[in-house]
């Protein structure tokens, strides 16, 4: 096993975010359910921007997102996903370069555009998300490069791809080239919907591949079919070596064999819970990346998430270490 | 004369705003001078943005952002301004309609693209602009449609349009459509840069076409090429019917014929200065429209100032007219 010239690599949906304010009503006229992730194709993302009001476009994606924060906390991180050779996909590039991320993955020519999440705030703070896979979809095996995935202590992949189906290939492939290098693979589910989508392939998954595993309440119940929590923690600790399990307010609770800590949430004004859960498993890995005490990982998480939620967009504007204390 | 169907209208540079953090270090080394505007070629903007940051893309322009928060404030509001047919005008074009503004000007075909302000926010909260121009300097005296002008009660004119050549003269005929229509004008000095580039211009319009001038202390220094701004106020008051002169923390001062009302800031926690001085202006004209007293209109001007400020960004994100105590 050689030794690792990347702390993490991640792989997921290359997205570019437009956000906008939005009542409640105008979820409810729409039919679309708080909260959640829904995929949507080209016609209708035209039809809901022209509706929904003025945006701010970021660089987005749950990993890229998860990719940019690990970096802001002084990982050396690396990101695979695809976007198109087009405004957006340049925007895409720029953005996690200039967070410090290493991004090999060439851009997608004359095909369809760079993806886009249309995500409506509400005044609760909650996002409701509409994506638009795009470009996306054309992330293949051949983008999963092997020499890439086996530099990298950790390989994390979103649930989010699960969706293009040619992403799911990649994503296993991908697996198997960390498993092989000697690697740890980590997995978040991303959103309950997508994990009703793909249960029993994200089962499968969970139980053969993932070593490490990120997951809300929602998820892991919608994963393990269950409304018990505590039941659900207890058959996931059987499944992975670390399970993450995220409570919004509540902080988290890391298990690991036989470990459990209960970790506090940091202290928070809620702006916009975009990216909370990226933020969140950046802290963690960051910090298992410098071999650090689980409770110190689950701390990371709780600073870096408090940081992300406490503004518009799921990218770090404040200094990340210095909230922590830690040197650079 | 026919009665304003709009209150405001507004002409400017339409522009994208990118914005991201930058270490004052980043300005030293480039040379760039904090806080001021300054014009970049195509290949300079490229290169400043592979240099600089993860950025935020969202809607700008002077004289738009001041349209916008005039919306917010329940103004009837329209804008004149060039964007491209491409990605980025696009962007602009939905989000000034989102906001509720009227937006008639068709974008230019094949020509530049979009114009983009590499905005350098560093950490004391002063923004370091950076404006590649390219389709805005396309906007020529046919985009100035003298029946869209005469639609409303004030025509608002951005400093900033005097740096492109045709849209200088595109300034001057609208100012004379809005005149023709017993309309009035009111005119923003924009940038201490933009006015020792343009001094004579500025003094000539500021004399002959101006009712209403906003400026802030630098710029008006500028203007009258002296340090003392006791004799500035003197001067300005003497050669348009309304002047409002911004002093950041220290407030405003309105001055209309033998009236001197000085405007207290209102409270607020600087996240970033883009666009204080156009919101400031959108609270004076939106409430001049409704014909408040001056003291009232300054005092919009100030609590919208002080709603832009405290967040990223030159649009409104909080409800002003729930700020300001005003039905909507």
């Amino acid at each position: 096993m050689s030794e690792a010239t990347l702390d993490i690599i991640g792989i997921g949906n290359a997205i570019v975010d437009v956000q906008a304010r939005a009542e409640n009503d105008f979820l409810v006229e729409r039919g679309l359910d708080k909260g959640a992730m829904r995929l949507i194709d080209a016609e209708e993302a035209e039809a809901l921007y022209d509706a929904m009001g003025p945006g701010t476009e970021s660089s987005g994606g749950s990993a890229a997102n998860t990719c940019a924060v690990a970096a802001a906390l002084g990982a050396r991180v690396g990101y695979l996903g695809k976007v198109a050779a087009d405004a957006l996909g340049r925007v895409f590039a720029h953005d996690i370069r200039a967070a410090g991320v290493h991004f090999p993955t060439p851009p997608l020519e004359g095909g369809a555009p760079t993806a886009r999440c249309l995500i409506l705030v509400t005044p609760d703070g909650q996002r409701t998300m509409n994506t638009f896979l795009g470009a996306a979809v054309h992330f293949t095996e051949g983008d999963a490069d092997p020499t890439e995935v086996a530099r990298a202590g950790i390989l994390y992949l979103e649930g989010y791809l699960f969706d293009p189906p040619a992403a799911q290939a990649a994503f296993r492939a991908a697996a198997r080239a960390a498993h092989a290098a000697g690697r740890r693979v980590a997995l978040t589910l991303s959103d309950p919907f997508c994990v009703h989508r793909h249960r029993d392939a994200f089962r499968e998954f969970v139980r053969k591949e993932a070593d490490i595993l990120f997951t809300n309440e929602a998820e892991i119940l919608a994963l393990y079919e269950t409304e018990d929590f505590a039941e659900a923690a207890r058959q996931v600790a059987t499944e992975v070596s670390l399970a993450a399990l995220t409570r919004s307010e509540r902080g988290s609770v890391l298990l690991a064999g036989g470990e459990r800590h209960e970790i506090a949430a940091a202290p928070a004004q809620v702006v916009d819970t975009t990216g909370a859960g990226d933020a969140y498993a950046a802290g963690v890995l960051a910090a298992l990346a410098r071999g650090l005490p689980l409770p110190e990982c689950g701390r990371w998480g709780s600073v870096a998430a408090a940081e992300i939620i406490g503004h518009f967009g799921a990218r770090p504007q404040a200094d990340l270490r210095r909230l922590l204390g830690v040197a650079a």
